[in-house]
């Protein structure tokens, strides 16, 4: 065989080639190769915020336009402006607000989808993970890892809402997504609340305990209070990251790996007036103020995008695009993002400007 | 506040609601909750084979369409039918046959993308992965590990032909694709061709080594002859596997793990007259028929699809759906899927009906 | 060759035999075959207690034999009865009480033995770990890991004591024992006390934080009054172990492995009137009393010794030997053992009768 | 509480306490202190050369002296001189020479320590580990691990004689020493010879397989030839380290870790006139040669020792005494140490001079 003769420069020629090509089941590389492999990711997600204010009425109604029964959850999905009919709040996270009122219970059901739980607003209601429930407060942090029975009820006087993500984009995307009902709406008791944080959770675990590289934390519940108090005190130790301020991640304590395998999450103290340096990760994440205000730039030049924040408001930040934080007051920001999932294939990048 | 008085049953109510929510950036979650949480994973991919005697034309036709330079890489993409304008094999997989004609270089570049080059046929070209090249025989397997520089070149006289296999779709959808042009055509050789596999693939490894746990396997390439001779000493060995027959997996052994971190690579033998037994994975495949004839069935019921191969087929199975092969003569089946980063995720999940 | 014409049952001749390869450096391995493979492990060590109320008295009078700087550390080692002259605890532990007294300094060092301090009486004084200091109470565990600089003072106004624990017999067996004096008697203060813990130990981790395998827990310092509400807790909703009652270990909550990477440590509950099921363990084991009285049995049949204990006294187990505990009251008991290295090696098994 | 008035600095007082102290079961530790916390590694173990040629007549004899089934392993154990009485080789390796002459067997028996024979000489025996059979050339490197039904056998035509290797020190000195003699004096044949090797040292592995992360090495034999090949085949790809030339080190391909858990096993090629650099590391090791003549010299100063050697003599380097080997021909030498052991217990440290 001899080297090609010559380039079929023709355009023509090209489209008539791809059109046979499509019709083996087939379509030349060099069609979309660009797009493809660029230099660096763009995502099509964009930056945005989501104002409490505006989402709190819309989800008090739905208590009267659904049941939590009904519905299962009760939730209104956060959609990214730049995914429209996604309904994912990045790429691969998905997020919403889910409601819940005194007396209900959403029923006792289980998913390979890996699902966290922000307190927002709300006293008295609780998750209960495998029967064992976790009472909610405002600012706590609670998983419902893969494939566990989970169900929600509330106890309390007021309506409680939380912020759900979860990996369910990315499950479906890779062909994984089972679900389950438990055949009762509520899973049995089986330990009294607490008992996981006891038994796993302080810096112990049961003698003879050995994990399973791939299984969840057994410790599901993180409360705000402790998770403040420690931020507060690292900050009078300092320093303070330039980028982060001071930012920890919650993690399983019997791996040191993140609190949810797919899932990495962090909560960020700033001190009033300080001002991040651009930090971008290759990692779609969404963000809610717990306390304080201020604002967040996403994004550089022409696709930057502020938003003033206060308490409750939430905000997505697309892969690879640099977010500056300036805080007003003292501010707490929980944030979660595909981080864990693209560490374990190797393809987590970040960059720092400091 | 008070349990929900009732449910507004009225349709067009929510769908009020749900335009409503739609201005606010939001989606009621069990609008589409049915969808998105399946009893099992359900793939809009299809099974499907493609023949090569159909390909073959083409591709050598796209040698006279475009030059290895000009297309960077000529690659004709095997189109899944049931993802149409997506590109891809499977939900997670790019598939694609490359050629390379004597004479032609397609030069260095690296990317976050994994690939896999499967040799289809053809003697003379080789792979260089960070300056050591792997000379291809046909049924050869060669990595091109992530953001690893690499190009291919041609030293020989007639067309090769190879599979290419990459995650790149899952790389695109977690919004971490990065790509670089080396400043030459060709990397600068920095090894003799073998000195990886003699060095890392000999069950030895140089003292002192320690392997970094998130980086590539040393050794790249995995020769047809021994392997297959692998093969056949298994098979006669016994026993054999009711689902698989003999099935071995490339392994990286300086780990133990995958070839690729993120692909899973396997080779299959099955003797005439063998019919495995249903076996579904979770995993998205694509599978090449490397020696001999027989029958492949994807799918169950309704959707199953059945196909006569024949060496240098090639054949998608998504996810889920259980697969039956029947050997009508002694046959070699090589396959890749996305098993691997399921598992890292703790997603991946198979059945056996044996 | 032929086969070997007859067997020298010649005990004369058996034992030229063996002078004759003494002169040449080796031994017959059939004269003590028998003894190195047993059918299971004998330890020389045996089951003692030593009373704390008998050594109290000593210890104290070692304060005016000799200083604390002059000693560098002042510790009476206990020795094992079984092992004379080699004072260890067991096998491979070495334990001592160590006495520092108000104003005292034991100046900053470092070793590649690995210790653990758990605190017998007093308040006021504390140890630094790389210049972060944890100040003692009674029932705290400190660990001073690895060829980590530490130093010991004591800003209090009573003796204090604790129970030093080291793997110093196994590192000095393997012959892999350095150390090193500080050339300042304190190591310079780096951070505040607590910083560690908040840091590390609250089940978050700073952003961005990766852990090396082989390194040391980064919390060093493990409270006995959170430790003891969380075993309260815990036997309070049940199941008691039959063997074990409530025995939670010290862990490394970056890795989920043992708070020191060559000594398990455990915290163990019992309440009054329960009796443990016989439990052995080829780790050689250290105990003390922290709280309560009961019995201690310390092997079976002939070897089989049985001590009363009281607060703050101190016991060992040998390899193998079956224990078992009887808790006249409520009893709270601490105990180190060489189960973490055994691990590591494949080495370690445990039986239980229950 | 005051400080101590002043140091009992009377040395009858210190001894006079010393006794009081004994007689309460403790050692004051500034009794011992410096010697158990010296500067760095001072093992009693000293350089040692063991001239096959003078071993092999008293190991041939010992055929007359004891049958392989009256001494259940006929092995003569090099005992090194600085450790008299110890039997073993370096502090935690017993090193032996084990002979089997045609026709008989060494019954199976299985124990906690783990083994690996490597074949001075003869050929046609056998080493079978659950039921697998490996035959020996010389130059092999056969594993019988932990824990493993194991027996030798002899189908040729001469004696076979090979270096045994054991952690057994190591496992007696922790107390984790079993064995069990199986009910016949062969285990039944479960494979044929090879089948481990193919099935998982081909740089492949069956597919599903999921290794325990204690588990020995599934490939329990390395042939000569093709390692010797490895070896030549780098050595002409270059470069040389300057401490070692070309040093490989045996692994276990399903997890890239040590072949055996507990013990470092190498083979390593000199040019003839190679000489290299001083390399001392903390493990204590044996060396064999293989092919060449040379001169080792082992430690430094007083300490230093030289030994001429030639094919089938053996050495032993006691922990942290710098090695120099110069070659006077091609030379490939074979060596086990306790490296593996002492990096899993963090303790492992090297200094290279070059």
């Amino acid at each position: 065989m001899q080297a090609p003769r010559h380039d079929a420069s023709d355009g023509d020629g090209k489209e008539l080639f791809g059109r046979r090509a499509e019709r083996a089941g087939a379509v030349p590389l060099w069609t979309f190769f660009k797009e493809w492999f660029p230099g660096e990711p763009r995502s099509e997600a964009v930056g945005h915020l989501w104002r409490y204010d505006q989402l709190r009425p819309l989800l008090l109604e739905a208590a009267d336009v659904i049941s939590a029964d009904a519905a299962e959850r009760r939730v209104l999905a956060l959609e990214n402006p730049g995914l429209p009919g996604r309904r994912t709040v990045t790429e691969a996270l998905y997020a919403g607000l889910q409601l819940i009122v005194p007396g209900e219970i959403a029923p006792s059901h289980r998913h390979t989808a890996a699902a966290l739980r922000f307190i927002i607003e709300g006293r008295g209601a609780y998750t209960a993970v495998s029967g064992e429930r976790a009472y909610m407060e405002p600012g706590d942090f609670i998983v419902t890892p893969s494939w566990t029975w989970h169900e929600h009820g509330h106890e309390g006087d007021g309506p409680t809402v939380w912020l759900d993500v979860l990996d369910v984009p990315l499950v479906r995307f890779l062909g994984t997504g089972f679900s389950e009902h438990h055949p009762q709406k509520r899973y049995p008791e089986s330990r009294p609340p607490g008992d996981s944080r006891r038994r796993y959770g302080s810096n112990m675990a049961p003698a003879g305990y050995r994990r399973d590289p791939h299984a969840a934390s057994p410790v599901f519940s993180y409360g705000y209070a402790a998770a403040r108090e420690t931020l507060v005190g690292l900050a009078a130790n300092g320093p303070l990251d330039p980028c982060d301020g001071i930012k920890l991640e919650y993690i399983d304590p019997t791996s040191g790996g993140p609190a949810i395998p797919t899932i990495s999450t962090f909560l960020q103290w700033l001190p009033a007036g300080f001002a991040t340096k651009p930090y971008a990760t290759t990692a779609g994440t969404v963000c809610v103020a717990v306390e304080g205000h201020g604002r967040v730039t996403i994004g550089t030049g022409d696709r930057a995008r502020s938003f003033d924040f206060g308490p409750r408001d939430i905000w997505a930040v697309p892969s690879w695009q640099p977010v500056q934080l300036v805080a007003q007051t003292d501010a707490v920001v929980f944030s979660a993002s595909d981080e864990a999932a693209q560490r374990k294939l190797g393809l987590w990048r970040e960059r720092r400007d400091s």
